[in-house]
């Protein structure tokens, strides 16, 4: 989550220009206060493509920013599939398409063998909704277990297991919460033993523990010998409840990852040996359409069928699928995954070699294209939220997009569009470098 | 809710055409067994344009069941709307974008002063979910009163206020039915009054009443100074009682109801003399692509915003707005609420002298292009549902798309895209009669 020192205020549009004046007055006047404006000088995009945004006046931004248009803005291969099922037809998932069917053999193949069922949805919040209404259905149970600054969704279900939202509404009473799997992960494994225990004391039981496999709203915890001992020591813990295991790949999965092997990692929790009952997809799924998904056991999806009825009007159908198809295809067809591993390893050096010049600079980490770095006061290596938001607006004025974040919203988040280059990696650095030293 | 008895049932393949059972086939092995077909003869279709939908064969099925396609099944306005913005930019709220805005204040425009903000989401299940996170926040509150048959949505906590959906799960034990304003309406009351006796008494209070102003899944009710009577009354008990009042427009909204007065009606909720504090939309609103909204009082939205943090990534983005301004633009250029009011007008006439000669059809009743009517046993007058899902096959058969619905599941519900016209009514008059006749 961005912290909130990076959005507009309304009491400073005194010093914007015009047209930026009126258009938020507009947006003021009609929208929900909730829809926050990035930046203190908002910014008007017209066109994308690639890496790129453009504003009306030709100004290019290099976008560092955006994650769902995840095999880059205005893909021209994704737009001609949207046009075309457009123009032919759209409608649901109770007559017979063979485009629906198509894809999930595609999806369902990179999969392990247990995870073989597919189950659309628009949005990666009603997937974890979903796999929760499994897990609680399958298991008799109610209790969930989160990491301490968890963030998996919006609806009222979702937003009661996610901490990192903070304030209103609190935590579910069935949810706990375990620290990490930092260093060796004991200390999430004890804590998940207290969970467990808590929540079967309270008549809860254990539904599921469910993990973003990036640990991205945590920090960023890439796999380790440790996050591979604790994730499968409290899989198993979980599993002795009687609780499933949920993987959230809504934001890491889709090839962001880079490589742990040979072979670029299109999801997440294989890194970490973690073994799920139940997946979520969702954001870059099809470049910007609301397309997300829960992959399932089979026999867990059945038992929730046959009580329970789940219909899903917008998901599956024939536009949101060859969005979706489209998506897959480019993301294969122009190795994306494997770019996202090569590139973004030189961008981790390149991030590390600017980390031995500015002591500002610290906690360079990260996988793939999905990287994190600190600002800390160079005097005491404390988290420098003023210093991140002050970067941040420096980098907009240097006309590229990204965002502070972090539980002290001290962290800089890299997450651009996979056809990121080499030469965008090093424009970014190159522009980095200058807002720090304007910095000082 | 369509009944489970029109739907496909695995066990009887064996009769079906090559192609058909091998796509089933396909189906079954990836996709979760919630994916019901319907049909005993599942049908493909391939393209669709206005009311009609086609197989590969070049077969034409009339669409009297399709309400999400609302300006017609691929249509060209909204299909270059979509592929023009897909090959320009398809980003998030975060940065300004003139379309959204443009587009919230055609919308908002249409609702009476006091609804004035706008926020948008993906689905009706996330708009209803939003709107009940709004009312329970607002009102400090966590009770909920619904009609006895109501349908809200998929996410866990709107299943858990969907009576309709029966089964597991059942609804939380802070929501409480009430009968559906039929008749004078003494008995919605008489039951709101107690609900909000009970759920005081259990210390939930009241949080809101929330309505499908078309009362769909509760029979399909008509305004009459019955119904107003009773939802002004119900309203007054809600309010008195610390709670908000959220009109369900998911389906009946946008046109489809017809008129009451001199002009068709755009919404359900001032039919019936509603005055909501919150309207949720849906299905209509992009002509299939995953748009749906909450209108809310500022002063609600507001106090939410402050305390709550919402962001829904998928939700308003260029593309999404793209279609639902084309969808808005082409409902009000080709006068399709005029369209659905006169139409409408004609096809409930039409029933109502088919009915007339079939002893089997009764109940004749709806407004605009969203109609019901029972079949019954001729001898006893009771619900038949094997005639109504006999009916909805022998449709099928004869080229007519319509779905056999409500708790009997013995009603034909009539839905199709706005553009119906003359010919289409008696087009499907015809079939219906044909298939009465066979059904002897």
């Amino acid at each position: 989550m961005i912290g909130p020192a990076t959005y507009f205020r309304p009491e400073r549009r005194a010093g914007l220009d015009d047209r930026t004046r009126a258009l938020i007055e507009r947006r003021e006047a009609v929208l929900s206060p909730g829809y926050r404006l990035f930046y203190a000088h908002p910014v008007e995009f017209v066109r994308g493509l690639g890496t790129k945004l453009y504003t009306a006046d030709g100004d290019e931004f290099l976008d560092v920013y955006n994650n769902v248009p995840s095999v880059g803005h205005a893909h021209p291969r994704v737009t001609a599939a949207i046009a075309e099922q457009s123009a032919l037809l759209n409608t649901h998932t109770r007559y017979l398409h063979e485009g629906l069917i198509d894809y999930a053999e595609l999806l369902i193949a990179s999969f392990p063998n247990a995870l073989d069922t597919l189950t659309l949805v628009c949005t990666g919040s009603e997937a974890n909704d979903l796999a929760l209404r499994v897990a609680k259905q399958a298991t008799g149970h109610r209790g969930v277990i989160v990491t301490e600054n968890a963030y998996h969704g919006v609806t009222t279900e979702i937003a009661a297991i996610s901490p990192s939202l903070g304030g209103d509404p609190s935590l579910a009473d069935w949810v706990r919460t375990v620290r990490p799997p930092v260093g060796d992960g004991s200390g999430m494994v004890a804590d998940a033993r207290a969970a467990i225990a808590q929540l079967q004391a309270a008549g809860h039981g254990v539904a599921a523990l469910i993990v973003d496999t990036a640990f991205a709203s945590d920090g960023f915890i890439a796999p380790s010998p440790g996050t591979r001992a604790a994730l499968t020591a409290v899989q198993a813990l979980v599993r002795h409840a009687g609780g499933l295991v949920i993987a959230d790949e809504v934001q890491p999965g889709f090839g962001r990852l880079g490589a742990t092997g040979a072979a670029p990692d299109l999801w997440g929790f294989p890194r970490h040996d973690l073994e799920p009952d139940l997946v979520t997809l969702g954001k870059p799924m099809a470049n910007g359409l609301p397309v997300a998904a829960l992959i399932a056991r089979r026999d867990l999806i059945r038992q929730f069928g046959e009580s329970v009825r789940y219909f899903n009007t917008f998901a599956g159908t024939p536009v949101s699928v060859a969005a979706a198809r489209a998506t897959w295809e480019v993301l294969h067809d122009e190795r994306l995954p494997e770019n996202a591993a090569v590139v973004g390893t030189a961008l981790l050096e390149m991030l590390g070699e600017l980390a031995t010049r500015h002591e500002r600079l610290r906690g360079v980490r990260g996988s793939g294209l999905y990287l994190a770095v600190d600002l800390v006061d160079p005097a005491t290596g404390a988290p420098d939220s003023p210093a991140a938001v002050t970067l941040v607006s420096a980098l907009r004025e240097r006309r590229i997009l990204i965002s502070a974040s972090g539980r002290d919203n001290a962290a800089l988040k890299l997450r651009p569009p996979l056809p990121f280059s080499h030469a965008d990696a090093e424009r970014f650095v190159t522009e980095l470098d200058g807002a720090l030293r304007d910095l000082g």
